[in-house]
């Protein structure tokens, strides 16, 4: 029986000094991102609707780089005006990435980038 | 005379009355507004440019809705990182329109508006 104990003290303790390393993965709130490409907005919406309601997430990023831009847009306006009316943007951020070359093309493309910041209140 | 007086100071005071009305039109400076719609980004980079080295506007508006919300991100982008850079994106306001229907259809589309705000330092 002691060692039983013993055994699961110990066991106890190894839970305990794993816990240090995996502290930067849970110590930033890791925010939920979606990833916005071709697909219809209400697939995104879908996504933003299920991931706020099955945790107690309170913030979602949307990304969406080139033309994929506009449907994130949609994405969010839909969310917020049709289904979850008390999300707000809080954040907006554009950018540029460099894409390599498509075949056939001898220089990098520049794409323009959108993360819109959805929080609920 | 007192007659005169007494019209004189209810037309002031109709005057200050339709005042509030007029206010937001002229307390709101008239920052300048660029509409992007189909044409390649450099047009309105161009446009962006000629108005905000003209004059000594320091504020200008991208606007933008549907597909050209894309083009308007862009051109945000390439004027900032190639042409002006100390030009800062000072705001960014998401939207949503009612468009008529269009022939055959039966029924209002809604779509996205953006509108970026570019602000020199």
């Amino acid at each position: 029986m002691a060692e039983e104990k013993e055994e699961k003290k110990l066991t106890e303790e190894t839970v305990k000094e794993e816990k240090p390393e995996k502290t930067p993965r849970t110590q930033k709130v890791k925010e939920n991102i979606v990833f916005v490409g071709s697909k219809p907005p209400m697939s995104y919406v879908l996504a933003i609707i299920t991931s706020l309601s099955a945790s107690n997430v309170k913030e979602i990023a949307l990304k969406a780089r080139g033309r994929a831009i506009t449907t994130a847009v949609d994405t969010a306006e839909i969310t917020r005006r049709r289904f979850m009316k008390d999300l707000k943007v809080s954040k907006i951020v554009l950018g540029t990435e460099e894409m390599p070359a498509r075949e056939g093309e001898n220089r990098a493309r520049m794409v323009s980038t959108i993360e819109i910041t959805l929080t609920r209140e």
